[in-house]
């Protein structure tokens, strides 16, 4: 083959874009006047329309639409933060937060913390930058300086939370309730004869993995079983943490029954550890997660798992957000959508039936 | 409890961001001036400054860095359009652009098209309108039409794409071979023992999928076994269309004793089907998938695949778009990087070890 596919040359002129300010230069004339020709304004002249026009599109002038909408400050853009894409959760509330939102003519900008404070700022400063007209975010775990968020508060800009909220912030928020679904778990695994459970949770300071923990303490005491701190582990959530602290509950000498673990990914870990000591699951010990990732419905044994209902809270967000658009100054109301948790029970945690 | 926490009201200005025209109207002077007085420009009297200055902070204006954007044509922002984020490949993707860019200096905005060219253009225009000041991007399967990828281009944006390209636009291209894989994972089965390969495979309008089919073709050819039309399977490759392709495919009278499926989350509903009837996997029927998904090390059996190399396609795409940031005026080289294929051999197609 005499010419390859693979590499060839162009010149192209890659930084600069073309500007009123260019044209105008073109022309001699001034950048207002090259502005007010393009908009067909009566105060110029056919003529000197005629030569912007012209000139504008020998060099490839793209009439700006993000200046337009500096002036009448409206986008139609919604960002989103979120702490990471490659989960099934956030991303299905992604998408959801997307179909209710295009076919009201808005787009989504789509931005992730991976769990880190400097990032989500970072990703604020970028949607404000992009003048979007909300912000719908989920909290990074890092995060406990609200700073960032009273700057969008302060723009006037509807911010709409999920997930990992921060009541202080004093805005809409959706979400399920943490604090029922350890209730849930906890009186399942009761239910299975279990006496011993143990907790792989998140992070306390993080709001949702606090009351993930509030709420398997207060069930704990509600059955009449003790709390034994060697059963409530603070875990990062990751499988490789999972898997870390599944060893360390395998290492005790009284060992649990049955593990409540805050996360799927997580729990996954647990699993695996699980499954290389050939420990019977559920028999020896019970296993639940916290997600209803798709893959926990893969793995063997498949894992039982929370519902976080995505969907809904992807749905509810953008419908928050649009009820801002509707109104001028408003009386807003600070909504929060609390769901209800909802256990899916697979072979991980199924002894009785 | 008086205090409910869960519903409150409070009085905000949503809609209205605070302009310079606001702070002129409430000091009666001109929007041109106070612009001025902002920038500490010297032709402005030190008291309208100051009067200015004291307007600005009550009405809570945050200057406009996108405006100094645009005057001065770069936003440090680089668009990354997907197909869809709940990937593991592309979401590693994002993450290693991410890495690179973030250390230079430049923030990414993500936009999906779920597969849609409509939703593609839609997400160009966004790009374009928030003055990104480069593209990467992997293209829809439906996207055939490249107008909207012209107007990047024209616009002397920075394009690169990845996974999903397309030669007759002439950008940089970052990707792995995927005629090489199907040699590769053919070689592989026919080492096994195996003698009727099928393929479900993509749409053959999308070039990476065409390249894969052509590749098992010649494959075929390559070690002497007939191609037998019924064994070739185009399919939206799906999780659910991979159960459909996997039924149809053991309703043959004649039915293969392996099956390469184009795409990971489709070959996982070919094992589903398979698990369902029963059919003993590798030694009945050996099953190979693409794309590396984390799920296949999950599930019983673990499905063999290829290796994609999403970080370093990340990597090298972003390094692709700095490479243009460094200079002016360039001759631009339009490089197409072609990583080479890697099998991950699992349960699902290790027969003879």
């Amino acid at each position: 083959m005499l010419k390859r596919l693979s590499k060839y040359i162009k010149k192209i002129n890659i930084k600069k874009k073309t500007t009123i300010k260019d044209i105008a230069n073109v022309l001699n004339i001034s950048a207002a006047a090259v502005s007010k020709a393009l908009n067909d304004d009566s105060r110029i002249s056919k003529k000197t329309k005629k030569a912007v026009k012209q000139v504008a599109k020998n060099l490839n002038y793209q009439p700006n639409h993000l200046a337009s909408a500096l002036r009448k400050g409206k986008s139609n853009l919604v960002g989103v933060i979120v702490p990471r894409t490659n989960s099934n959760f956030f991303s299905s509330v992604i998408q959801n937060i997307e179909q209710v939102l295009n076919k009201e003519g808005y787009n989504i900008i789509i931005t992730q913390s991976n769990e880190s404070y400097k990032k989500e700022c970072d990703n604020i400063d970028t949607l404000l930058f992009t003048q979007v007209d909300g912000i719908i975010a989920s909290m990074a775990n890092e995060t406990t300086n609200l700073e960032y968020y009273e700057k969008v508060k302060a723009k006037g800009i509807p911010l709409i939370l999920f997930d990992r909220g921060e009541n202080d912030l004093n805005v809409d928020y959706i979400g399920i309730n943490d604090y029922d679904s350890s209730h849930v778990i906890v009186e399942h695994l009761v239910n299975q004869g279990r006496k011993r459970i143990a907790h792989i949770g998140g992070y306390k300071r993080t709001r949702i993995f606090n009351n993930r923990i509030r709420g398997y303490i207060d069930a704990l005491k509600k059955h009449n079983l003790p709390l034994d701190n060697e059963l409530l582990i603070e875990s990062s959530l990751t499988t490789e943490d999972g898997k870390e602290k599944m060893a360390q509950l395998l290492k005790l000498k009284n060992r649990p029954d049955a593990v409540y673990v805050a996360s799927d990914y997580a729990a996954l870990g647990a699993l695996q550890v699980l499954n290389e000591h050939q420990i019977k699951i559920p028999e020896d010990i019970a296993l639940v997660g916290f997600g209803d990732e798709p893959f926990t419905a893969m793995v063997t044994p498949t894992i039982s798992s929370i519902n976080q209902h995505s969907a809904e809270i992807g749905k509810q967000a953008a419908l928050t957000f649009l009820s801002y658009t509707k109104k001028k100054t408003i009386e807003q109301t600070l909504n929060k959508i609390i769901l209800d948790a909802e256990l899916i029970v697979r072979e991980s945690s199924n002894i009785i039936n």
